[in-house]
């Protein structure tokens, strides 16, 4: 580490001479193995991306020159190089440094990049905004797209108005032929078919001649340069040229993983104007065998053995949430073959990868269009079929819209199974599935369940199967809960709770949505043992809320508890309180959830803890509320 | 009207003679002409497509094949030809026919169109689902898209997933240079750029024996000659062929307003496997001189003389809730240079126009691209601007996940301007504006205000435009309410409420957000003349919420009754019953807005006549509220 221990910031790289970069990068790479074998995160792109980040930070002035990130999960040489290098091993933990470029954390963060796509926006109005401010128009943005985030509709939006006003924005297109799962879509296949720019430079000046006295170019007339350009290019690849098309300038391909190329390339290009893209190809995992070759399994591969590769899972046999949905998804479709599965980039993520083994036809990785996902699962819907969308709750709002236009408004049967909903930890706050819950309640028509066990989980499926209407069930990230061993036949009745645990005259009602509701099952036992009595109800159903059984409750209750793994603004205990007020009761109600602030990294449990609704959170709530009600707790209340 | 009279069904259509055709769609166009005077519509666009219209009836053999819309304003020619030409003169009226496609309508109408951009997705669904499908493999698929919704992120999303599962989609391009502004982007250039395939034909073969002849192509190499035709597009194009590159067989562009040409190509290529796209150019307000000389004013247009062009302009001279917007930002942006406006493609809609004729260089039009529009305002804010977006609030809903990832999370001084929001009338379904207070209180950090006059949305600009972190203000369609010659110098103080309306001994609050204020006041003038003292709060904030205000109205009042124009799961009242449960408070709370059920299209004072919040609403509520209060109403309250 003789070169990385000593910088600390981006001015020291520049002062290095070329000629040592390629040291810099494997001591860079070497670093980050160490590091990532035992606290893990995103290994594949970041060891793809080093060279492209040394040559940036090379060849640019940051943090004047901004670059923006998308996709973070490729920049962790970028916070080694930004005096981040000793709290590199703390990242993704309670404290830490976040997994991603963060602009709180650094001035050489400049944007928040936890979503794909959103980079080439993003810079295009920080490339607007500093040629029209005097002192800054020299100033220099790159967008660093990476990750098959160009196939994004947000990415694309960027690049269709990026010619739009004048900028001198460089996008350079990291493209590893992977998102987290294999990329999908034409976009796709355009950037594998693309030649070398090589082939390209042999042909222009040869075949320019010919044409010349063929009379089909002529120098003068404006604008032929430009086309006969265009159409060499499109001659030596099989493809279009898209980017041209979109009038952005292009450059490449060329080999990312080679630095002095990179920068060679980057000299030359940083003083042009106008908008331009430099498409480099890189590889995923670079320089650690094991990844390079399976890519996809080194995507986030958790902790391994920098020596072997050998990856150290732990032993337990209970399935991960996403397994139960995949495996369930896949005994559905094999009695019924309406049944359709779509997911967006996330195969392996939502375990959606088992539906597309046993039913590579039925299966759709419609790539990061999450919104392109929830519309054509409702054409699907529209002629006959009954699609099952499984897609993470935070990349899910990115079809907000989609939902309601084109699957609520006419009431087709697509099921919305939302994967990493709730605090999901590590990825911290980009990537918490909060929102789900008070996001959908408020749709017209939407069903919006969640299961507390596996076997919750699998009949959900099944209810939702059955139903002609549109339907959501949320589920956490992780070990799912419950037996996995029960076999189930029958869907749950839509819209009816149930009481998981009880005491003896219990005066205090705690309602819980998911598999929170073991934390309150297990403080709700803490308690009995204390002589505080309490029952406990899986509510199971946002909406339809099950209206028999909260009139229930606030007829035999002093008062309420409710909790959840979301937002608490508008989302289950809202959904609570909204019903009780309507219906004339009036007890006190306390609500246990995430609180109307940003929630940062740390693990799920410590998250838990930190927003009070763990275990040891609802046995303190509880004990405050018994504090607050009147003496004769006893008494039958009178709460209407 | 010989031949339209006689067309119920798309199959008496097609007993039609082609050469019948033209005079059918001057028919068509004469009975929209003559309608559309006296019930306002979208003109433009459905003027321009009749051709397109009435061919694709007269090829496909609809409805078993499909045909779905983009921008469901083109379609008025489609409702004529299906079964509802008498029931046209009552469109977008209370109990009528919607303006645009709908499913629940008739079965022609395959999808729901209000959101641009989302045809090809769900056309791709449709399209694979027929190919699985036994029995129903030859049925085709159509996607007609529309008014520059191309350039549309979810559109591309849906382009770039075409070509990667087996289909036989054909996608036309409706191409009239126009979306409700004029369209921007590269996307659009290269549309404009295209030139005719009749060049291309005349160079093809000429040249292709050149290049024979110098060894550049040859007929055994595969995909050579793919690339070969690519090749020679692009030499006499100045862009590259973008459908192409994306592996979508490309056709055109032809004359779209031509219906024997449409006819013909449509004939030509209808049988054709895989996906395909039709590029048909059309002038928008064809067939009427006034429209096509002015297409952006012809959009929809209003009331108008059919004979003369001459719009029945109503002479008022209250300005809309739009203009008050537009004026402000320009004399804000006059004394603070840091101040840029952006809008997606309502540019007039939204009055940003004016900021567009005073300050060209800071004022963006995006296209039709919500998406990036917020995204792009998060780029420009991190570099030291301060962005005014003004979209449609139904609109905006395509921006969620940008509000929360690329402004929210970062804490941008972004101005969101929420236009058309609660509900718009007429447009119905697809275009209320209902949602937007639910979805944006739920966020961490936001401030969400709605003024309830002009003053207030003049003052809350200020407020806007001094604080740096995001804010929302959303306002209605329609005419400003109150007095436009104040000129005011200063802000409102963020989370401050106002009493508008006091009483003697009032026992009963009402609280209100946005111009409903005035329905409440006026309900409770009347109500004091019948003898029924309340008092009405204006509380401009949603978030943050007034807390002193409500503590003072908990804590003084027997009952609650909360009004706004928007949804009320998750809305205002909820955020009113939120707060009084959190601190503990128990009083009847009635909330009136929205209902939790799909609104559709009507006058907007009827639809809150349905809904329950119009005057006479609120004084029913009162009523009703105060009858079930205890027969000592004067008692002071004793709510906590």
């Amino acid at each position: 580490m003789n070169l990385l221990n000593h910088i600390d910031s981006p001015e020291e790289l520049r002062k290095l001479q070329q000629e040592q970069l390629p040291q810099l990068c494997a001591e860079i790479r070497e670093y980050m193995i160490e590091n990532l074998s035992h606290n893990p995160g995103h290994f594949g792109s970041s060891m793809g991306a080093v060279e492209i980040i040394v040559a940036l930070h090379y060849v640019f002035n940051t943090p004047r020159d901004r670059v923006v990130w998308d996709v973070g999960h490729q920049a962790y040489a970028h916070k080694l190089l930004t005096g981040r290098r000793d709290l590199f091993p703390n990242q993704r933990t309670a404290g830490g440094i976040s997994g991603f470029p963060f602009p709180a954390e650094s001035e050489y963060d400049t944007f928040v990049c936890g979503h794909a796509g959103n980079s080439i926006s993003a810079a295009l109005g920080m490339a607007i905004a500093d040629l029209n401010t005097p002192g800054e128009e020299d100033r220099k943005t790159i967008a660093l797209v990476g990750d098959a985030s160009i196939s994004n509709g947000l990415a694309f939006e960027g690049l269709n108005n990026a010619s739009n006003n004048p900028n001198n924005l460089l996008i350079i297109l990291n493209d590893n032929d992977m998102s987290i799962d294999s990329p999908v879509g034409a976009m796709h296949r355009y950037l594998s078919d693309m030649t070398t720019s090589a082939s390209y430079n042999r042909l222009r000046y040869k075949v320019y001649n010919l044409f010349k006295k063929l009379g089909l170019v002529n120098d003068k007339r404006k604008g032929l340069l430009l086309r006969f350009n265009n159409a060499i290019k499109s001659l030596v690849s099989t493809q279009q040229n898209i980017f041209e098309g979109l009038n952005i300038r292009y450059f490449g391909p060329f080999d990312g993983n080679d630095v002095n190329k990179v920068v060679k390339v980057l000299s030359d290009i940083k003083d042009m104007k106008g908008p331009r893209i430099l498409h480099l190809r890189t590889v995923k995992g670079k320089g650690y065998k094991a990844a390079e070759d399976n890519p996809q399994a080194w995507h986030a591969p958790g902790n391994f053995d920098p020596e072997t590769g050998e990856k150290i899972v732990s032993s337990s046999s209970t399935p991960l949430w996403q397994e139960v949905f995949g495996d369930t998804l896949v005994k559905l479709a094999e009695k019924n073959d309406k049944i359709v599965g779509i997911t967006a980039a996330m195969l392996s993520g939502t375990s959606m990868n088992k539906m597309m083994r046993s039913f590579p036809k039925r299966t759709f990785d419609v790539g990061i269009s999450e919104g392109h996902a929830v519309t054509f699962a409702g054409g699907l819907a529209a002629a006959g079929k009954k699609p099952f969308v499984a897609i993470y709750s935070s990349f899910l709002q990115r079809g907000f819209d989609n939902i309601i236009h084109d699957v609520a408004i006419q009431k087709l049967p697509v099921v919305l199974c939302i994967d990493r909903a709730g605090l999901v930890g590590e990825d911290g706050v980009t990537h918490h599935g909060l929102f789900d819950i008070a996001y959908l309640r408020m749709i017209p028509g939407m069903r919006v369940a969640s299961p507390m066990d596996i076997e919750s989980l699998k009949r959900l499926m099944i209810t939702a199967e059955a139903l002609s209407e549109p339907m959501a069930i949320r589920y956490p990230r992780g070990k799912a809960k419950g037996d996995d061993t029960v076999s189930v036949s029958s869907g749950l009745e839509i819209g009816k709770g149930r009481k998981i645990f009880g005491s003896n005259n219990a005066k205090i009602a705690i309602l819980t949505i998911g598999p929170i509701g073991y934390d309150a099952m297990s403080a709700a036992e803490t308690l009995h043992s204390e002589g505080i009595n309490t029952d406990v109800f899986d509510m199971i159903w946002v909406k339809p809320v099950d209206e028999a059984l909260l009139k229930l409750i606030a007829e035999n209750y002093s008062a309420i508890i409710t909790v959840e793994d979301g937002v608490k603004e508008g989302g289950f205990g809202t959904t609570v309180t909204d019903w009780l007020n309507a219906n004339g009761y009036h007890l006190p109600v306390v609500k246990l959830g995430a609180p109307d602030t940003w929630i940062y990294h740390a693990k799920v449990d410590q998250l838990h803890a930190d927003c009070g609704y763990d275990s040891d959170g609802i046995i303190r709530t509880v004990k405050s509320v018994v504090k607050s009600l009147p003496a004769d707790k006893n008494v039958k209340p009178s709460n209407k």
